[in-house]
């Protein structure tokens, strides 16, 4: 262990990366962020597992913050995308797997009647944006208060290089507080285009909540209302949660669905899926980018919904998640720890009962990290369809020795 | 040929497409803006060659729109990519690569102290700004009036879905034209964050214009008198025209760069560089994406790069597009054409003479098409390290006999 406190080879990487890159790293990925003893640089990825560049293994719990939905390496999602990249990636148009993906989201979600597809979570909010201001004609959007809908600057959580117009359509609300929503919808004096929600409540820092069935058919009901976009930013919990749209539970549809992350099990892609009713808007934008219409991504997409869908991919997650929070509660109860465990099982986040500096929580995900278990202490954790019985009792053998160590670390009471 | 002018296997692929994609494609891939012969699907490259969905073979002068800089599956990028994929892409922190990468750029590029990855050319664009906001403390962006830096809301050229807040941050200057950008630093009223500018003016549409040397030193003189940071817009230039920056022939350096396209020769990734000015304000953004740090893409890029370098790829391009150039001049004279030739010669345009409805060029285009030649009517080609004196002589037999049916068409005079 060197004085970061992470290996000789993360160390000396960090050496060079603070010369070459802003602060040494940036953005979600930035270790500095997540403890003293986050290793920064990673080499290798085998099903939930993952290898820093010192070599250690972890059970990941993160899955690269969400993108590895079937776990690295998945045979069939690379087999599909070798198969792309043998013929032909980036080319003067998409290749017939762009249709094939489309026509696979509007199969499997009853909202979708049409995709668009792109790159990042954020191309996918801001276009979904988009596509509900083209259609209404109006320029304000509602969102939660503290939820995160992507990075750039109309919607990243530091205003830094930000400025106060990019930010001046925003009317924020409280999550699964339906009357701020409609009082937020009543400052905007009739102009509303939409109302942006996360599935659940997931904002970093906190315990998460899940969505209050009231809630969710209020701000459809209150989108219908005022005539504005219902989009749910599904861009987190699209693909782990239901395969159909994240609030199809409720038998609540959007208007509009933003999706990334776990799409394509590591590949970059986005999409917005959307309604009849908004075909035409979205056929008004421009709205484009060189890599959007890259067909190996497309072929990675098709072939992690398929298999999703077809090994039921989303019962695993669960499995797996009632697994480790069962595991955790048991662990935390034995140690005399009051734990939250709070979200889906399958996106899933732990924090100590009072822990308000996460002084607590820091501690035991640093303990988790020394005995081979990769979680966070801020940010909602991630489980995959790879993750067996096995590897989440292998997992618990980790958290139990940090438990330990945070109970001895911080003493009875 | 169907009645939509492309083969039966697009013109099937379009019916599906209409089905789930609004207006059947979107963006800058969408073949319905491109001519009406235009193959919207492609399932093939290699090389300097492109294969539609009907399997029709073409030789390529728009490399993918410009990510295509060595040719298609060019094998030490291939091998770089699929070494790396072994190991792994999207993980839970960065690979080493990213430092390796970013020393690349900074070693190659005199005004490049720093680099920081993302995916899209917007991506960059954006993110620059932000950086030259987050430094300056200040909002307004000059920059020139039909120039395209991206398709965000606060820079895409169609005004649809996008509010007006999100571009009341912009000022408009006209390209080379000093005075108008002196006039619109002034109308800012000392509030400029940033001037931003691509290194030649390359809009749509138009005759490309080199940049009047004047006015390159002219943008950094104004730019360092106002406290403002230059920033070069390399997205669709760099890598093709000087692996240093597009300016650095001038002696003009950038104090901000934003690049993708031909930086992973087809493989997701943007860039941006800057000096050491900046590097504290680029340490307080908080911009980032699910696939910003995926390792695949950055080893693509560096030994896109690399190879650019080793076996001057620009070089080649040059000339191939000299070549190409004198060939067009050649063939258009002796069929009684006026045709100007802009821009850089390894990224060329053509257009005839008072074709101001672009009827000829349209038409041009399309018999090009029919003779196994894949070239744009209203946007810039590009050229790669992959055109070979061998591959232009083909490609200039397709447009002899275009130019012959154009004139045929449109007869003499």
């Amino acid at each position: 262990m060197t004085a970061s406190g992470t290996g000789p080879s993360d160390a000396a990487l960090r050496e060079r990366a603070a010369r070459v890159i802003p602060g040494g790293m940036y953005g979600h990925l930035n270790a500095a962020l997540h403890g003293p003893t986050y290793p920064q640089f990673f080499v290798r990825g085998e099903g939930c597992r993952q290898w820093d560049a010192d070599g250690r293994e972890y059970i990941d719990l993160m899955c690269s913050w969400g993108p590895i939905v079937l776990g690295h390496r998945h045979p069939k999602v690379e087999e599909a995308a070798a198969r792309q990249l043998a013929q032909g990636d980036c080319l003067n148009g998409p290749g017939p797997v762009m249709v094939e993906l489309a026509e696979l989201l509007v199969d499997l979600v009853p909202s979708a009647d049409w995709a668009m597809f792109s790159k990042n979570g954020t191309d996918a909010t801001t276009q979904a944006l988009m596509v509900a201001r083209a259609a209404t004609g109006r320029t304000k959007v509602l969102k939660a208060h503290g939820a995160y809908h992507g990075a750039d600057p109309w919607c990243t959580p530091s205003p830094a290089g930000t400025t106060p117009n990019e930010r001046a359509d925003l009317i924020e609300f409280t999550y699964n507080d339906l009357a701020s929503a409609e009082e937020a919808a009543a400052r905007a004096d009739g102009d509303v285009a939409a109302i942006i929600v996360t599935p659940f409540k997931h904002d970093a820092f906190e315990d998460q909540e899940l969505a209050d069935p009231e809630f969710v058919r209020g701000v459809r009901a209150l989108a219908d209302r005022i005539g504005a976009a219902l989009v749910i930013d599904d861009v987190r919990a699209g693909f782990r949660l239901d395969l159909r749209g994240s609030w199809e539970r409720y038998g609540v549809r959007p208007d509009l669905t933003a999706w990334s992350k776990a799409m394509g099990n590591g590949y970059a892609i986005a999409a917005v899926t959307g309604t009849d009713a908004l075909r035409d808007a979205a056929t008004t934008l421009y709205s484009t980018g060189s890599f959007w219409f890259s067909a190996v991504a497309m072929a990675a997409a098709k072939a992690t919904i398929e298999t999703l869908r077809d090994e039921d991919g989303i019962a695993a997650m669960e499995h797996a998640g009632r697994l480790l929070r069962d595991g955790l509660e048991e662990q935390a109860r034995a140690h005399g720890f009051t734990v939250r465990q709070t979200g889906p099982v399958q996106i899933p986040w732990l924090s100590f009962e009072g822990d308000t500096t996460l002084e607590k929580g820091m501690y035991f995900s640093a303990a988790c990290l020394r005995h081979g278990v990769y979680l966070h202490p801020w940010h909602n954790w991630f489980l995959s369809a790879a993750h067996t019985e096995k590897d989440i009792k292998q997992a618990l053998e980790g958290t139990d020795r940090a438990f330990a160590e945070t109970r001895a670390h911080f003493g009875a009471g």
